[in-house]
Formats: structure tokens, sequence, C-alpha cells
């Protein structure tokens, strides 16, 4: 059988993940938490079985839910989502993405995408048959060049899939970045795909841009949120995504036949655990806090950095230390430094000789300073 | 934007599920238990989630639980699959199925499915660009010509759909059918996708025929099981699927870019309950005892049947009764009789005029018993 997908292997995140492992190195790779969820939550799951939530749920989420996360839109960015048509929980934000793509992308598509961009989006337009725009952004600030863009925009184009604030990069857009993105697809009929799964980790007093507050970006936008990366739950595999209700009626035909609902009892907990702000409203200042001091206990070392904007990731330029490339690296470190991170290039359509890793700052502050340590001593 | 699935709306089990929601209407038409799931496998969750087993699973699934479902297929079916390469924990079996279709169905491949047929079949094959061909059952035996099934292979199938026991209809392959199949598969590269979810649901003595019992369908095919259906947590969305190493390397490339993992937690409690196959050696027992309560009592209504050979359905003929058809008598019964059912001509592609609903028998003794004092007063 002649592959779909001849040169897609398995994701870094595996790679990296199973190698630390392997290796016993601290994990900084894959992004998750190495701490626990609130047990208030946790709490609320097992209320939810034990309370015979346990059958399938109604296909786009329980309304229950869906109420909750139309309050949060409103509450945070004083906007409007229908529970009944413009919402749907998903099996986390991998999962809507891959169904938005599915649910429009058809053959010769073009998708433009910004690059080093998150590993999951290329193979799903190529399995669809559309194909992939690069748009290169270049370390250290990732700017976008949108003049760039709109020379790149053509009939074909279908979609844009933005990702702010942006893994692996931890650079945001700014409101001039999405002014200028609403000007330049006003009038035609483009859909943006907006991965906002970061959304409530930004830093240095900056609000996230998210597309729902870009009316001309609203009306054409799938917004991608998750509960895992908010409520450190990873492996619960939870999100859910908005958008206007045609959008949305054509993502629901694809997504009742990909997984038709998710997980009933968690869901039953999340929309108890959504209602207070609070839950989420923190994330900012917890994670700044750990990238200060992950980066003022790296000040001297030979990495050089400029702070990440958003995300739980930080990226590390190594040019000082060695010429290896990044893949080469990131296995040398772990290997014989014990210490995983993800190297850039695989964002890359090109494996660019930029020199960065990218470090998960989703862990105890003890396994910060380990990590620290470390990285002082290569 | 032009639909890629212009014909599709909400599916049936959406609508009859909320209809009967709406109508105080007992609800035997989406299959789902109304009875709650082992309160020891409840607490396993609790535990998992408890102690630290709330972030990513690995991409295939955490190696406990392939281990569990590798040792499985030993005991029940004595086939072996390698947990390493050749086992994928899903979001639910329609997940696993979605996925393979994904995985492998190009432009204009054909596809061959038995009608009646479970419905996320079809739309899944037309997303991918390839064309479903009907073999039509007939009702009450829904045996298949495999004369005809021959017929209509060509150099474009690229795949076979069967589902032993058959949702809808109830019905089994015999030992004759899938070595009829295997037959007929030899020596092609067609691909069997064997929807095994009703697996440990079979009466009256018979065997589960189990596409890795045939050695030459084992090398083609993807086995999917499912543990909601198991375990009476449909709410759960967990399942899994297994292939020889080939054919999961493919599937892979996509399961990790449309939902990376499942459910971490419920992993960890499936490892340690499915090791028990007491847990799911009784439910053909458990449920046939459901389908001969229901059937004795129904005996002298107008309705004629001839008893399900497994899954939890049972498909009840009313030509007896109305020669409405069957969309709408399941509604006017909903809304009049209060009773919700699924009418079979959703599950074919032409809307024949066989007079046939199905009914869920996964509900307590108690609903049985006032299901069928309903059905016998129509
Ligand atoms: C789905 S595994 C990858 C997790 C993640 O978001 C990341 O590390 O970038
Ligand atoms: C995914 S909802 C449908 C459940 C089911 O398997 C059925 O009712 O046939």
């Amino acid at each position: 059988h002649r592959s779909k997908l001849p040169d897609v292997g398995p994701t870094i995140f595996s790679v990296m993940s199973s190698l630390a492992q392997d290796q016993h190195a601290l994990n900084l790779s894959q992004g998750f938490p190495n701490f626990e969820s609130d047990q208030k939550l946790i709490d609320l799951v097992n209320s939810a079985m034990n309370s015979g939530h346990n059958q399938y749920a109604p296909m786009a989420g329980i309304m229950e839910l869906r109420v909750a996360i139309a309050h949060k839109f409103e509450q945070l960015y004083n906007t409007s989502y229908h529970p009944e048509s413009e919402i749907t929980v998903t099996a986390g934000a991998t999962q809507a993405i891959f169904t938005i793509i599915s649910a429009f992308i058809k053959q010769d598509d073009e998708v433009i995408i910004f690059r080093p961009a998150y590993d999951c989006y290329e193979p799903a337009v190529e399995l669809n048959g559309g194909k992939v725009i690069s748009v290169q952004l270049e370390a250290p600030t990732y700017k976008v060049n949108w003049d760039e863009v709109k020379r790149i925009i053509t009939y074909k184009t279908k979609m844009i899939i933005i990702n702010t604030p942006q893994n692996p990069s931890g650079t945001v857009f700014s409101k001039e970045d999405m002014s200028t993105l609403e000007d330049l697809l006003r009038g035609t009929s483009i859909i943006l795909l907006s991965d906002e799964v970061y959304e409530h980790i930004i830093f240095d007093g900056e609000q996230h841009q998210s597309a729902c507050l870009y009316p001309d970006l609203k009306a054409r936008s799938f917004v991608v949120a998750s509960f895992g990366k908010t409520f450190h739950n990873t492996g619960w595999k939870m999100g859910y995504c908005c958008a206007p209700k045609a959008l949305m009626a054509e993502f629901q035909k694809v997504h009742q036949f990909n997984v038709f609902c998710v997980n009933h009892p968690i869901q039953k907990a999340l929309a108890e655990y959504l209602k207070e702000p609070d839950h989420y409203l923190g994330l900012s200042s917890f994670y700044q806090k750990k990238r200060d001091l992950f980066l003022s206990l790296i000040e001297t070392s030979r990495f050089k950095f400029t702070p990440a904007q958003g995300t739980y990731f930080q990226v590390l330029d190594y040019s000082a230390i060695t010429s290896e490339n990044d893949l080469d690296f990131a296995k040398r470190l772990t290997k014989e430094h014990k210490i995983a991170s993800i190297p850039l290039s695989v964002f890359n359509t090109h494996h660019l000789d930029n020199k960065v890793l990218r470090f998960c700052l989703a862990k105890t502050d003890d396994t910060l300073k380990q990590a620290a340590d470390i990285l002082n001593k290569i």
C-alpha cells in the first residue's frame, strides 16, 4: 500500500520523551506539567463517575459545559458564542484541529502556516490532499512580515493557521498583527484556524489577542482551546473549539464520525470547575514566575535567550556552545547531560541551521533548578 | 464553502436520543446501558487520577494496557499481537474506524460495506474521496451472498468493512462466512476492517468469529474493539485496534495527529481491570437473559422478530401494525407511546420499505418490562 503520509515518522514528542525515559533524563521536551492537577477537579471527576455520568455525552458536549465555555468567552473577551450551535467539546485540541482541517481541506487547497509551526497541522493538510504554504519566521523575534503573507495568498488559499501564544517560539501576536490579518482577510472566504491553547499563559502584562476579539476574524474563525494546558492534566485529552454556526455545522459533520462525543464524566467535572475564573486567571503569573526563575538561573550560562512572551516553553540559542545540528545536540544533551528538550528544526520545513532548542517550563521549581544546574555546566 | 459531506446531517442517534429526552420517552434508541459500570472500575480510575497518571500517555497507549489487550487475544483467540507495534488504544472504536479509513482510503478507492451498516463508515470513506460499494442484506436473516461480493470486487477495491456481531441487525458471521471471505481475499491486497465491538455479546452458545482467528484475514485486518460496550461505560470513549505491524504503522501516522493519545487515568484503570477475564466472559449470558426476557414478554404482541444472535440490539418487524415508513413510525412511537427506537432505513442506502425498528436491550429488566408493556399495547 502506498502510504498517504510517506514522509511522516513518529512525532518528535514521542521520540524525545521515550529517549528521556530510557536515559533517566530530566524531561523538558514534550509539553506537560510534572506537577498535579487540582485535587478539587480530580474529585469532581470522581463524583461525576459515581453519580451516573458514564454513558455517551451529546455529540457536541454536555450543555452545562458548553454554557460554561460561552460564559468564559463573555467574561474574558466580551464576545458570545451560542452554546447550542457554536461550541464543540473535543478529545483535546489536537482532535479539534485535525477535524477542522478534515472538514474543510480538499484536493489542491492551500493552507498558510507560520514556521516554526506545531507539528500536527501539516500532516492533516497533506492527508486531505491540501498543500501547505509556509511563511518562515526568524529567531529571535519570529515577527510576521504581513506583506509576505499578502503576496502568497491566492485564489487557492482556503485556510490560514495561526497560533498565539506560539508553540514552540513562545512569541505572541500583537493587536497590530491581528488587525493587519483582519484587514488582509476581509472580503475573502479564507477560514482562520486560530490555535489558542496557551491563551491563559501570557506574560509581562500583555493581553491575549484572541481571534474572537476581531469581528471580521471571528466571523471566519475556529478558535481552538485546551483544558489540559490550562488545568494541568494533558492526559485527560479535553479541549474545545468555537466557530460561527455555519462553520461549526460542517465541523460537526466530521466530528460525529471521528469520535462521536468525548469523555462524559470529565465534561461534567469541567463544567463545574470552569465556572470559577480564578481557576485560570492566575495561570499567567504562575508560569511567569517559573519563566523568570529559570531564566535568572541560566543568565550566566552559554545559552542565549529572549524571554518567552507566552506558553510554557522557552527557546534557548546554543550557537555559542557547538555547531552540531539541533537534533543531534538535543539527543546528546539527553544522553550525556541527562536533560531532554525539543530541537526546533522539526517545526521548520527545512532543517534550518538556527541552533535553537525548546525547553518546557511546566515543571516544579525544583526540576527547573536541576535543569538550570545542568545547563550552566554545558 | 462547498461542503465535503453535503448529504450528511446529525446522526440518527443524536436525533432520536434528543427526541426521547424531549418527549420523556423510554430511550431504547441510541445504544448505551441505563445501568452503571462496575464500582471497582470507577474506583480504579479514581486511584489512577490520585496517583499521578494525569499527563499524556504514550501515543499508542500505556504499555501495561497494550500488554493486557495482547493477553486477552492470547487467551480468547489463541493468537498474538505485539504490544510494541500492533496495538493502539483509541478514543472509542469510532475514532479507530475513522482513523483507519483516513489512513488508507484515497481518491477513487472502493470500499465494500454490508447494509444495513453502522452509520460512521460511509461518511469517513466519502470524506477521503473513496466510494462506498454496498452489498444489501435482507431481513430477517441478513445473510451474505458471497458470490455477489466476489462479483463486485474490482482492482479498485481497497477495503472491505465487516461487523460481527452486527449492529443494527443483531446477526453474526459464521465460520463459513469467515472462511469464504478468507478464500475470496487470499492473494489480493484488500484491507479488512473488522468492527468487532460486540465480540463479547454473542448468544445461544455460538463463538465469536474474530478476523484474527483466520490467518489470511488477520494478515490484512484491523480488528476494532470497544471498552465502552464491554464494561458499560460508553461515555468514557475508550477502544482499541490491532493490526499487523506494517498496517499499524500507517494507522499511527494518522492517529498521532488526530488525537495524539487517549485518556491516561482510564487506560491505567482498564489495564488492571482487563486482566480479569471474568470481567467480560459473563457478558454474553448477561445480555442473553435480557434478550430472552424481552422477547418472551412481547411474544404475543403484533411485532414479529427473529431473536438477535448477538449485540445488545433487537430488531422488530412492525409490518402487521402500520404501513408508515420506519422513520415516521419511530418518531410517532416516541411521541405518542413514549418509547424511542432506531429506524433501520438510516443504515441502508435507499430508504427500503422493510418496516423494521431497532431496540436497545442494554437496559435494566425493569425498563425492558416497561418497554414490553408499551409494545404489547400497540
Ligand atoms: C501531543 S504531545 C506534544 C505536547 C505539546 O503540545 C508540545 O510539547 O508541544
Ligand atoms: C455513537 S452513538 C451510537 C451508539 C451505538 O453504537 C448505536 O446506537 O448503534
